[in-house]
């Protein structure tokens, strides 16, 4: 398996996140259902979408974060955008596979092959049940970063996240038995967890056990999370390596002839309303 | 959301499973490490592969088993060869499609789209970690079986599913609180869980919860699981609705120019040894 050690995610999206003083990552959930008219009516328009996603935000993001259920969705026509994203988005700028993955060892190396090399993703999202043999094969590219579902931003998150779970004697909810494993998991310093906004105090623990760690924080705009508390609660000490995701209400902000513009309006007031809170 | 009433998943399972008096579902993990040299030679060799595995095999088993990171990890290619497996595999027998897939529910919604009608699998394996709203999606799917990871093959599963969960004031294995809520989600019928053959008590401990549900047992062949424990401890009442999956034993028996025929011996064989099991 190749490993290169450069462009080691956690610089990258650090890099990111001061020259454009941004923890805002837009989603790039393609959906036919809201996408903008004038968008559709082009060839290739998936890839003609988030190109004009891309170039007008690019100077206001640490991330961008592109969901794969929405492209499977679009079948193949979606994949082959998917191989696309690496080349539009501006090298300096990381891209999160929002990929939830996660199986038994040699099939997790397939999965880390495809979204690392295949699809030149520098981070992805992995779901921790299956445990740490399965989220090895993605922990053996040193230089992406393996964003960890800890508790996530849904309702239903508290069916198993929130279980009581013994451990040493201590009992304590299922996903901050979660979180202190990967801790324990980051030896080369690429991994992070993944929290909703939906969930503040939860954040506040979960990032009180990861100091170090980066935070990727769905939930905010269309799921409604507290915006103030997920930043305040979110960063690390320096006010930084908190990841804020907004998809919808970013690239759906208008499905008229102006979906650009209105893009660019609604990130920029996102990214000064995140730096406001994160400054006391 | 298109709800068909026909083809319920659980009656396909049992009407091949009887038509083949079979309880083996071939894995069809699509590895070019792996795959016979005479096959990669054809164009579009990996849809040549699966059709050869599927004519040597389709009177032999109760179901097919396409795992999407091998696919996933092709490209486009690999795509494009997930597209066609519906159309290679008799209507009379089940594909479950192997994704172990789960996001918060709009997403969910557009995974379960892409398997249960981009893809046309009859079932796909999902992810529990996220909960209820996670896995509703796809369970809306009345016709369509979800089988939802309890207690997966590989080591790793100790790490979390194994740990002692406190619910209702009772203390067990997170996986044990996995199965007894998906059974109690199991409003329509069309639930089943994953439990690795590796795990032959957790699979006995799991059955007497799920008495009706169709379990897919991995975990036989390459993974060494004890076989005849498995059959024993994963089939109902009636020595039915176990699922015992073999990929890699079966579809590289061999890479020579008999790969076809060695499939089929191979898939005779672990058919006729888990009957023998099967039937005290």
């Amino acid at each position: 398996m190749a490993v290169w050690m450069k462009a080691v995610f956690l610089d990258q999206l650090l890099a990111a996140s001061r020259s454009n003083d941004s923890l805002l990552c837009v989603g790039l959930d393609v959906d036919p259902a809201l996408a903008p008219r004038a968008v559709m009516q082009r060839p290739n328009w998936i890839t003609a979408f988030i190109a004009g996603l891309v170039e007008a935000t690019s100077d206001l993001v640490c991330a961008y974060k592109p969901n794969l259920a929405f492209f499977e969705a679009q079948g193949v026509d979606g994949w082959m955008a998917l191989t696309r994203i690496r080349e539009l988005v501006p090298r300096r700028l990381p891209i999160i596979g929002d990929a939830k993955r996660a199986d038994v060892g040699h099939t997790s190396a397939a999965y880390a092959s495809c979204l690392f090399e295949e699809l030149g993703f520098d981070a992805a999202t992995v779901n921790p049940y299956l445990g740490f043999d399965s989220l090895d094969p993605f922990l053996q590219y040193a230089n992406k970063g393996v964003l960890v579902l800890c508790k996530t931003s849904n309702p239903g998150s508290a069916d198993f996240q929130d279980l009581p779970c013994q451990l040493d004697d201590r009992l304590e909810p299922l996903y901050m038995v979660v979180a202190r494993k990967v801790v324990g998991w980051n030896q080369v310093g690429n991994c992070g967890l993944v929290v909703g906004a939906t969930y503040p105090d939860q954040l506040k623990a979960v990032r009180q056990v990861a100091q170090d760690l980066p935070l990727l924080i769905p939930g905010i705009g269309a799921q409604a999370g507290d915006l103030e508390a997920s930043v305040r609660n979110g960063v690390d000490s320096a006010g930084e390596l908190a990841i804020l995701n907004v998809s919808r209400q970013v690239i759906y902000a208008s499905d008229g002839p102006d979906w650009a513009e209105a893009t660019r309006t609604q990130a920029m007031a996102l990214r000064d309303q995140i730096n406001r809170f994160r400054r006391p």
